[in-house]
């Protein structure tokens, strides 16, 4: 355990309320600039992901405190105005700072956009969903406070989802594929909501209470180098529980994997910041699960995100007398959700797409090609890869106009795809 | 109920034990060729098919019974042979002429290859089966004992089949699911064994017990134009009620729908022969669902076989934590079956093939319609909906050839469809 409270692995480089008082400015500045830019913008903000993206949060955080409209653009000041308004720019860095604080005393820590291991694949398609709870479009999030650890891999981790009103069949049933999922090298991504949320990770750090989880190696000076074994995504700050009585399953998640959210401290959870909360579980993960939903069931959302961002999927089924299971159902029968029924279901669901099952190629057609379904930054690093020889990452991250950490997490799927291979040090296209 | 105790409809052709008496000498022949045929080979026999459909039952007995490899042919030859060893052609006869009287006994009349009204359609493709109770092909029936009344119509009828350890929630949804199929017209077609088989029997005729029935029609002398309520096919013979506990059950059925087997009276069931039996179950019907099944349960080969005859296959998912429902789930999962909750679903999975489903519309063609994926008898009934003014539902009765309870089950799902509305207790299409 860090001896400010917050565990975090070994060497990690990131914000802690030590460094912020005594760290590198710029460094400060930036951590600023993000918490500014998170309370000032509720989310989903795609026009001030765009100018984050474009300029950094830093310069980013300084036209919006400025008003600068010409930096900003007539969109970022409009969305900013209402928390901006009647604030003179020191006020708002105060603000910033505050938040700042106040997440360190909850123990937690922000990484954002421009951050080198903010893990841009997974927000990728976040921006194509329509929200349900905004008129515009989705977003990748600014910034994400975390307690506990890393954010999690999303090709090691599963979204278990569904119903508050969860029966005990659906308790018992999430329980169980969480610590299976968990005892099978993944990681469970959930919310925090009663029902099926608290019995996910419930059975997770069950399962995940072995020496090789991230908590019990820190505690025993281990190297950390451990799977997350649940991730808690917050509709409310970070330094809330909510529902109140997941104060201590939250500080569990914590201890042994993260629990995130993208909303300043003491923010209260609202409807529609469930809805938007929720596209982050299905981004976090390859795959979502629904294991009880109703008709109306806000996991069904989780879903058509997961959908949306072509993620897997899945959902068990139930007695059809049960109202909760007729949301899984659903999406079994009209919306091309998996029927599983256990953690092997789940994991063979997420097993590589193989587009090369079908039909022989004739010259010239558009038929399956070995890349069909690969993301946007897998098909760049694909497409930048020497047929011959080979490309340090440090290469193709030129060549496909892609970070390294986005790089590395391409050529791990087109590794898994067989469709890289990689020779002392150097990748090249699989032959 | 006719004066032999046997019920069919007015002014039926068909086999009884006063036309065998009294009748047409050429087709008494060929009851008596087709009672000898199935007596001396136990099906499925494709040669013995193949040689009836090219030279009738009457010339086909002739060969099998004098032994003429020439016209029978070496494979006839070969599986009658054990029937038919040590038996002169009149002892043949004679055994022959047993058959059909212990059959008239039972109250049943045969049904073969060649007759004006054999159901060759429904049989198409039950050659290319691959049986699992014997090394060839599968085949068509050669003949069936029938008591009750008409064959059921395909496009008409859904198998309801599966385990005979069924839960109390299985037997709760195979009775609801038939009762509801019967309500909109449908024949309910399964085996007779306990479980899921006499739920949705029982089903059935609950939910057929109306006047408009067989049954009842022809007992107050109605015009006999009702829709069969289930039909049992049996893997014994006609004469005998396996299991004896359901003897009651089957006379019910007989009385307001069919009992049908192809072999002779007095045969004993076999486990092989309910596997042959099942494929007759697919064949009677536009569809099968499976309600709970085992991993090996006897339903699944009933599914394959529907899957075999391109026939719809779907299954009722149940808890994931119920063995009798693993083999749904598996249905659903690697079969291609369509995951069913409720007589709304099966009607909708047995809707219109679209051919047109995949491509973009050429002007002027068949492009999606609201009333795509109708059953059959809502589509009658909105056929004859008037766009104006209002029909009553005597009116659409007599427009759409349907008894009033289909019209009624039909009217209630258009209307949920938006397709149907109703002013002042007339009926009319929605605007």
């Amino acid at each position: 355990m860090h001896p400010d409270g917050v565990t975090r692995p070994a060497g990690g480089w990131r914000f802690d309320s030590a460094e912020m008082s005594a760290g590198d400015p710029g460094w400060r500045a930036s951590r600023r600039a993000l918490a500014g830019l998170l309370r000032v913008a509720e989310p989903p903000a795609p026009a001030l992901v765009a100018l984050v993206e474009a300029v950094g949060p830093t310069l980013a955080w300084e036209a919006v405190r400025h008003r600068d409209g010409v930096l900003a653009g007539a969109e970022v000041i409009r969305l900013t105005q209402p928390r901006v308004a009647g604030r003179s720019p020191a006020e708002l860095d105060d603000i910033a700072e505050r938040d700042l604080d106040r997440a360190a005393d909850a123990g937690a820590w922000l990484l954002g956009v421009g951050d080198p291991d903010w893990p841009a694949e997974a927000f990728e398609g976040l921006g194509y969903l329509t929200s349900p709870a905004s008129p515009g479009h989705g977003a990748a999030p600014l910034g994400l406070y975390v307690r506990g650890h890393e954010l999690p891999v999303v090709s090691r981790s599963v979204a278990v989802v569904g119903s508050r009103a969860a029966t005990p069949y659906g308790v018992r049933v999430a329980t169980e594929l969480a610590a299976d999922l968990v005892v099978s090298g993944m990681t469970v991504v959930s919310g925090a909501a009663f029902g099926i949320d608290a019995a996910a990770h419930r059975g997770a750090l069950h399962a995940g209470a072995g020496p090789e989880t991230w908590g019990a190696g820190l505690e025993t000076g281990g190297a950390g180098a451990g799977v997350l074994v649940s991730v808690a995504v917050l509709a409310c700050g970070i330094d809330r529980s909510y529902p109140a009585a997941h104060a201590a399953l939250l500080a569990s998640v914590a201890a042994t994997g993260a629990v995130i959210s993208e909303y300043p401290p003491g923010v209260t959870p609202a409807r529609y910041r469930f809805l938007v909360r929720n596209r982050l579980i299905a981004a976090f993960a390859a795959g979502t699960v629904v294991v009880e939903a109703g008709a109306r069931s806000g996991s069904l959302n989780t879903a058509a995100a997961a959908d949306g961002l072509s993620r897997q999927t899945m959902a068990v089924p139930g007695p059809i007398t049960s109202a909760v299971s007729l949301g899984c159902h659903e999406l079994i029968r009209n919306r091309g959700a998996v029927l599983v029924t256990g953690a092997r279901d789940v994991l063979a669901a997420l097993g590589p797409i193989r587009p090369d099952a079908r039909d022989p190629d004739p010259p010239g057609s558009t038929a399956a090609r070995p890349t069909d379904g690969l993301g946007a930054a897998p098909m760049l690093v694909y497409e930048a890869l020497p047929p011959r020889g080979g490309a340090t990452v440090a290469d193709l991250s030129v060549e496909a106009a892609l970070p390294g950490p986005a790089v590395l997490g391409a050529l791990a799927l087109l590794e898994i795809e067989g469709l890289a291979e990689r020779t002392q040090g150097r990748w090249r296209r699989a032959r």
